[in-house]
């Protein structure tokens, strides 16, 4: 069994905008400090999503798109990389797809993209508005992703909420658009249209049917399941992805006062269970990540 | 365990260009027979898509619409209840939903809507070019859809494509839009993003999480898996639903000179099972359709 | 996929000793027509139990064993023989190790064995005393066992109740004493402490597991459940076990008149699938039976 | 979720023979000093064998009984409750059914019983002969033992290495010899005649299929899967049992110096999996355990 690959991802704004703990996106030096701190606790990938803004007004087909700040997400990732090695994957779903590529030429190691549709429903805490999130990923579109990654050295994240991602990853493949192995991610417990429960059949059930070559990731958006999921995860040979943006809350219900709590928590249950936590190198070894491209 | 509830549906335009045996759309006097002779075999409801037009040009969201034939709809309806008396259940998703809407004052039993997003990619034959189907299904549409229905005294069918769409039934429910007990298809096999696999494990997986109160039916798109599956789900206690749409193939593997003949398969597969076959006015009472809706 | 083999097994005096329509075991004409019928329906091998009778002292274990009356079994054999040719697989768990390879002299073609505890509790009528059978079958037993079906040819049909057989099942296979493929049968509700629960999921659970290079078959003693279950199996790629011993209903609750009918619900499942049913020569190529011994 | 409660069992004296940390057995100060720092560290519930013999004849059935010490059983449980209030555990699946009984009198909180075949084959390392242990245990010998320990208050652990052991269990339960909340241990990758494979899917299978009213726990005896199985079934709600007899082995593969080294493991994998432990007394609460039986 591969050593663990731990993933923290900060940035809360969506998932729970309630978090008093998380930084204004400005605050690149907060947001820089609080993946480097996490990093210094164990895991070997960041996922950010720079500095973006959701705009006011709705596209044709009912999404709201985010526009991209480009310096932003390059200072980012300069103030992480100043600090530390970790993998570096983009995040950002609702950015064009023309702005994701434009993103690559920051030299991120890894890029996000949704291989099902984007369908979440996210309210955490009453008091707030629900945040519902829609967007559709024709495989036209995941083809121009995948093509872009490859010719930039970028390797897809390729996130999966259901079975139909799998399908998808198959089609794509098939073109020769995506290096093996793979890196998906499963997302258990994300509310709204694209929701696999937070089970350990459901995790049991989407781990059998994951296709070959693919090392596959974990993300629970469920404060009182995701550590259990987690560590059945663990126990299967997953990977697992922690942080802010998933679930603030330690195992015992606090508020993390920092990811790297989150980070900690992780690695514990690892070697409680006699898995090995990867360093970044270890991490690139094992993801292919920094290789370069078959096509080039 | 309920008798078992057969639907048929005969449309195979979109899934199975190929078919030979299919008449045209506007021929409502072929169609409706196909229906007929169905129902004489064993159906009782029975899943039409009226006669529709897919328009050329596509819109701002990248959809290709259906237009609806109104007076067709309603020429295919009477033409089956002249010979018979099935539930009748419309189809077609790529109508608009204020067409859908307007498709209810023709008086169907059910309706037909997708509770999750459409993606699908029909090639069964790769001497035709794909059809590729695509739709978001946001829930302030799946409100105004069942709000509707719930008005007109129409039960919607929520197809399910993965266990997203149970977490749309749930949410739609809470909210008074959708009467006990519901009438769920799941769609397993279905090529696209949209994808379950069309295995024993996952009809598993999908029937135990079926929400409460869930009268529950299977589509399954893969020549060489439906019928294995369907004798699975009616040993479950699922329903199923077979046609030319699904998959126009006996067991041996002959094209079935009516959908009659793939109705006659799955009674079979009941009796040896020991499991009756519901008549229409049974079916009736066990999906409560033809009920006064709870806010009249 | 292999095509269906069914066995075919028509004794019930421990399982239903109430059956009105079983013969006196010493009937070996009306025994012999039931089989002889039952392979004109379709069943490949048939599964017998010879004339034997229980001995009325318990043993120093504990356990109640049979006498094996050898002519009779002779006379049975050659009248199914005399008539048609299937596999011919003696049973009868109750009798001394030492008459069991005795009886190989007779040449049959498989010979069944548990491997693992016969803890079984029959009660189908609670107007008849429950049947209770124990026996353990320990390791060296079953060397001694294979190592005489090896000697003459026989192919043991493996018996698993539960995985334990499987741990078994490799343990006697590491030391040459198995030839592949190796023939397998899961028994599902059967009551008593050997219990595997007769549901969907512990036949997957059980498919899952079987080790490789073993083909597989199925008994359920569970009126209401064998037929489904069955039918599940006949879709998994098992084989089916019906007749009288396991289950002497038919899918309708009726009582099957003659376990011809029994085979022939089988074969009905089978062509609603579109598997094909497997002619005892059929079954001697899939089972590998009458093939000359390794060690020969 | 209830608290977590953890069994330790010392003895590793059949399982792993080469242990050089084990003390021998009639050491009682040794012994039950590993069972007092277990409890410090965390398990409530000290499971022991007190002091017993292997006979070196063999009984009419093939079985080799235990001679019970009952002097030793005593002192070593006096010595152990001098130092903490723990759930005492008697085990020794060897003995005979009336010293069992006998044993009841030195007042054990718990007394375990296989419901099901001992059929084990302990070979940890190839430089050791394989230990071999087989016993038959009837219906009528456990009904006779729940009888005599519902009458002395003392609280059977049903030992469950199959799911035949749920049929015994509601078997002798529909009796009223057993008393709510039933307490069970399942058994995973023990090998031999009665192993249940020591993975994930069989965990879910064997959690799912519990009768209700039932308290679980589990044993893995599988050092690379153990900590793993054991993480997974904290989060499932079910309890754990650590210590030499089932594994020596720490998460990184060194022998626990002690058996709280165990202990102390399951403990980290409940803080970071939220789920708190039970003290003794606790764990009284959650089993019923020390309260008056239903018949006195």
């Amino acid at each position: 069994m591969d050593k663990l690959i731990i993933t923290v991802t900060v940035d809360s704004t969506m998932s729970y905008p309630g978090n008093p703990l998380m930084p204004a996106i400005e605050d690149l030096d907060a947001i820089a400090a609080e993946y480097v701190r996490s990093v210094s606790a164990g895991a070997s990938i960041v996922h950010h999503h720079g500095i973006h803004y959701l705009e006011p007004e709705m596209q044709a087909d009912g999404r709201r798109l985010s526009k991209i700040d480009f310096d932003g997400w390059r200072r980012l990732t300069e103030a992480i990389r100043a600090k530390c090695d970790p993998i570096v994957q983009f995040g950002i779903a609702s950015a064009r797809l023309e702005e994701k590529i434009e993103l690559m030429e920051l030299g991120p190691d890894m890029m996000s993209y949704a291989f099902n549709v984007h369908d979440e429903y996210f309210q955490p805490d009453p008091a707030y508005p629900a945040n519902e999130m829609y967007a559709l990923h024709p495989r036209d579109e995941l083809e121009t992703f995948c093509r872009a990654a490859q010719e930039h050295g970028v390797k897809p994240e390729i996130e999966c909420f259901y079975t139909g991602a799998y399908w998808n990853l198959e089609f794509i493949r098939r073109q020769g658009l995506l290096d093996d192995p793979v890196w998906a991610t499963m997302f258990l417990g994300w509310p709204g249209g694209a929701w696999t429960p937070p089970t350990a059949d459901a995790l049991l059930f989407m781990a059998t049917h994951i296709p070959a070559n693919v090392n596959w990731n974990l993300s629970v958006m469920n404060p009182q399941e995701q550590w259990k999921l987690h560590a059945m995860a663990i126990g299967l040979g997953g990977h697992v992805r922690v942080g802010w943006e998933d679930n603030p809350y330690l195992p015992n219900g606090e508020l993390a006062r920092s990811n790297a709590e989150l980070v900690e928590v992780a690695v514990r249950l690892a070697e409680s269970m006699g898995r090995e936590v990867a360093s970044p190198d270890e991490a690139r070894a094992i993801t292919a990540v920094g290789t370069v491209p078959a096509t080039m």
